[in-house]
């Protein structure tokens, strides 16, 4: 390891598991190590303050080569404070992870939320590379984003945010629990996907496609079945792509974004949807401004949160300002 | 006038007159001059030279007093190059009018699309003052927006950002010229409000609050029908209200934002429209992102985007940073 080199320290703190990393100046996942998160509060503190010295000790990287601790959770967050202000699975309200973080190591400590976390990961190491303006979108139990505009994150005046799910694209659509109506989360997140699948088909309906009883159906086995060749479930997924795309044309028509990028569980079976998604886009959008756009599957996978929350710490944003329009 | 005092000039470039300003650092017009615009290229540009000179030698102000030009314009321009790229009603095509006012007057030159400086003039003097996060909304012949985040002015790449009018609100919406499917534009615009309203009248039908027949009624038709207690008007302006609050709630969920504040020509009688703006967000947005939105209308009224323009060659950024959230 070149003594010049420069690292920071990523964790990402998810419901049930902490996945703490070494990151180097290049993005790079030098060491990792995962934990459950158990209880709340000090236990909690203990736990991130194990994992992180036991990455230090084993890779044996002194203090002075370490930039700061980035963290990225699926919290309701309060960036400036650092602070987690709710995070059910994890039992903890209101708690100064900055502080407890900062006072024990020394280290200057970055928060984000999970989306705006994978956002500069993909900006300044993913599928985002070299773009000035990109929204990276999670695709998973909900829908989220994470926004760069002009070579900065926009956290919204309160960490909220990008909250794509819940955007209405069907002023007459069904209420979502959020108040609105027609949110995009009924329509394209896995649990809608589960949801629209179940409604579609009879209970007790045989599919040779499905291992589970249509009552139980998840996500996960629309993918398996659409890669069989189930045709319901191609077309179920195409459907969902349609949907994607005409809440992606918003986000374009708002934020004239370059590259949209997609990640979360259900895009890791991206070659289902992305077709749909990218010709709806193309059908529906206003020409000039959907031609250029990028409409890529994350590159980072797993480690798209952790090595993004230590991103800010090694960006040069005069660097990223000077690239070419 | 003060020795020490600064001033912008601020052009605002319609599609037939031109608004020239001497603005004052309080963001005060102080003096202004309307022309017309006649003819494309050339004498285009003396239009706006003659009127600028006019401005100096009527005011007598010393040029080292004078921090620059900003100006606005509904045409598609390249800020960074400070080209208008296409002005339809101008007969204007890539005409360079930042390197032509530069070299005429030695000063520096800021160019806008229209909504983004009334953006900017309603952030630094007008009803947004004081926030970080807010957006304008401009609801006339069409519908966009301009939007401040995080004290800066959003772009995205192209100049193209708050394109609020194409947003879909609707999947099974009717086409929009621009491609798109249930674009708000053709649900609240003035042209929306009367095309409604002409949809649901039938030819003919006498109705004493309209002086115009049916197949001419325009959107102030049905506001001034509106105040004088036509239930049809009042009902449609409300139902266009909801419209309006509906894409709110979309941009409050992506953008977090602090303040929504309402221009354009249809919000002259913002009485008839923003309860209905409020209520719908109110009853349909994210509690915790909408309760402290605050939703007014613009108050820099014809002078928005001629102020808004020099708003930039005023503004301490490090002063807007330092504002308690």
């Amino acid at each position: 390891m070149k003594a010049t080199e420069e690292f920071a320290i990523g964790l990402d703190i998810g419901g049930t598991k902490v996945l703490a990393a070494l990151v180097s100046e290049n993005g790079e996942v030098v060491s990792e190590i995962q934990c459950d998160t158990k209880g709340g509060g000090e236990n909690f503190s203990h736990q991130m303050i194990f994992a992180i010295e036991s990455l230090l000790e084993k890779e044996n990287i002194e203090m002075n080569s370490i930039k700061g601790i980035g963290i990225a959770t699926a919290g309701v967050i309060n960036s400036k404070k650092k602070e987690i202000l709710f995070a059910s699975n994890l039992n903890l309200g209101n708690f100064p992870v900055g502080k407890v973080l900062e006072r024990k190591f020394g280290l200057p400590v970055q928060l984000y939320n999970d989306a705006n976390a994978a956002a500069v990961g993909e900006w300044l190491w993913g599928n985002g590379k070299g773009k000035h303006n990109l929204i990276y979108i999670t695709v998973s139990t909900g829908i989220g984003a994470g926004i760069i505009s002009n070579d900065s994150l926009l956290t919204g005046s309160h960490d909220s945010a990008g909250e794509f799910g819940h955007i209405s694209i069907n002023l007459n659509g069904p209420l979502c629990p959020c108040g609105n109506k027609g949110c995009l989360e009924n329509y394209a997140s896995g649990t809608a996907i589960a949801a629209i699948a179940r409604e579609r088909l009879e209970t007790g309906e045989v599919n040779p496609y499905f291992s589970a009883t249509i009552d139980k159906l998840t996500a996960v086995d629309i993918c398996t079945a659409a890669k069989m060749g189930d045709s319901f479930s191609i077309g179920l997924l195409e459907e969902v792509g349609e949907y994607l795309g005409l809440g992606i044309i918003n986000l374009i028509h708002l934020f004239n974004t370059e590259a949209v990028i997609l990640g979360g569980g259900v895009m890791n079976e991206s070659e289902l949807i992305l077709p749909s998604i990218r010709s709806t886009v193309h059908k529906h959008g206003i020409q000039s401004m959907v031609e250029q756009v990028k409409i890529e599957k994350a590159s980072l996978g797993r480690y798209a949160c952790v090595v993004g929350a230590t991103g800010l710490f090694f960006c040069k944003v005069d660097e990223l300002a000077a690239l070419p329009n």
